[in-house]
């Protein structure tokens, strides 16, 4: 048997075994083969789970807030798996956030299993890694998975944005609810949360919210805005009625369906280029390319012809085929 | 002959036809059939020009310093060309730059061209646009082509980073160097421009810059820092003096032709994706593929065995292959 054998690994982690679980988020975040037989393993089969995304600015308390629901999941004597999400800057190497100070509290807890995920390369991966992830948790067994972005750059609030629940954080702090615009965050949010609710410009954050989600239409959910003041627990039981509001919405709605077969769909796509990308490299590097890129580079040929052979697709014949 | 065709539109722009070019661009910021008959006709041919990326953070004054360089270039009595990127946020729908104040004091010159480029639709558009689009201002003759972007975001530091010589702007107020290299810039840039250089902390700024210069290795050339006060013209000189010292050290070391050739893989690499991503949307519309699609809702089947046999690659075998 291989050691990191996949198949092998999920049927540990189907018994509770949190080290095999953790070995199988490693062999996401590696992506590669390993990744793609655990995605063929798992796919399909995690309808039961619930996915809750957690997105906001830094430093609007979204851990301390993660870690609250967390309590609000176990208190119903549910088990909760909690991905944050760190990704790496493309260029600097960046940094990995590692144990949490707040893994502490829940460490004793086998119901709760929280892990960061980074991929260390190229950005895009964690476009894949993160539903993979999230699709192995729901695999074996979660009924829930958080899923929490460190920052709001495009892939985070991308992954976030497929979630069957997405909760936007902002605090008074933050400024005003422009920001959460700009960063594409209102036309994801299901929820809002203003923590730190007990400072000094919540009620104009609150305010400006409202007016943003006025100049917007909506299919029957309206995000609600709740208050929190996540340190002392205070607004938690509200936002967790609230997630649990929107998916009955979903539910009843029929948008949830719709709202899985589009993350289903948007994961599909992202494959297609993965696999594309592994082709890509391979063709890159046989020998039988090099003649065809010394064409390219002095010109003779064009990178277009040349995809379209490497890749075996048929030539567009005219602007009406558009 | 159709309303915007690229060869005849082509033949015009290199008769000095500013209209011709100006729709030449806008075929390429719409990309699509257009941009890539384009991209065939204009496929190497741009050897004879030199082009220049204009990178940093907003307010670093790049307008102002891209125009004072149009000046020394036009000193020279050569033409030139500048892009301005705009990306547009790929949620918010963004803004586009349009006319800027200074094209005010280029427009009466027949020898600048100066264009603002933003791509409506997903991000990145851009990547393949901006190329595209110094090609194409290469092709018609323009022996220099300056790319400037407005921030510093993933996208346009890769763009403005295959230039052939890559300029950063930062100012005093900028804060630090620390900055720039979290954006990843210290890895592409060739010279190092301190702007507003009469204000408080440009010493700092310097000295925080060489020290994470002398921490970097370099093989050859070791990016200059100048300072430049470029509303009042002071330093442009010395900055265009380090863009041709540069270009000198490129053409007698042999890694301007290494530059060139891996900015036209990349490229390609693009393209490649770019030709997948019209293939797989196509495919996806197709009827044959929706019974498909609905098994892998239901998770009958798993989106890699979809994904291999849409695109007609071979099964990889196992984790020996990688």
């Amino acid at each position: 048997m291989r050691v990191d054998d996949p198949a092998q690994l999920l049927v540990q982690a189907k018994q509770s075994n949190r080290v095999a679980l953790a070995r199988l988020i490693s062999i996401v975040e590696r992506g590669g083969f390993g990744a793609r037989e655990l995605a063929r393993l798992t796919w399909g089969q995690g309808d039961n789970s619930y996915l809750v995304g957690i997105t906001g600015s830094p430093g609007a308390g979204k851990s301390t807030l993660t870690d609250r629901l967390i309590s609000q999941v176990r208190a119903r004597s549910q088990e909760v798996a909690v991905i944050a999400i760190d990704p790496t800057s493309p260029f600097s190497g960046g940094a990995i956030l590692g144990d949490r100070v707040r893994m502490q509290e829940h460490a004793t807890d086998q119901g709760v299993f929280i892990r960061s995920m980074a991929t260390r390369g190229h950005l895009g991966g964690l476009a894949l890694a993160v539903p993979d992830a999230a699709r192995l948790l729901a695999h074996v067994g979660f009924p829930y998975v958080l899923i929490e972005t460190v920052g709001v750059g495009q892939v985070e609030v991308e992954v976030v944005g497929a979630a069957d629940t997405v909760v936007v954080v902002m605090t008074p702090g933050w400024g005003d609810a422009i920001q959460a615009n700009k960063a594409g965050l209102m036309e994801v949010a299901d929820v809002f949360i203003i923590n730190k609710a007990d400072r000094d410009g919540a009620r104009e954050t609150r305010r400006d919210l409202e007016l943003m989600l006025e100049m917007s239409t909506f299919e029957g959910w309206v995000p609600p805005i709740i208050e929190t003041v996540a340190t002392e627990g205070k607004g938690i039981e509200d936002a967790f009625d609230a997630i649990e509001s929107h998916r009955d919405y979903l539910e009843r709605s029929g948008a949830g369906r719709r709202k899985r077969e589009a993350r289903i769909l948007e994961e599909f796509t992202r494959i297609v280029h993965a696999e594309v990308s592994r082709k890509v490299d391979q063709l890159l590097a046989d020998p039988s390319f090099q003649a065809r890129k010394a064409e390219m580079v002095s010109g003779e040929i064009d990178p277009y012809s040349i995809a379209s052979d490497l890749l075996g697709f048929e030539e567009e014949k005219g602007p009406e085929s558009l």
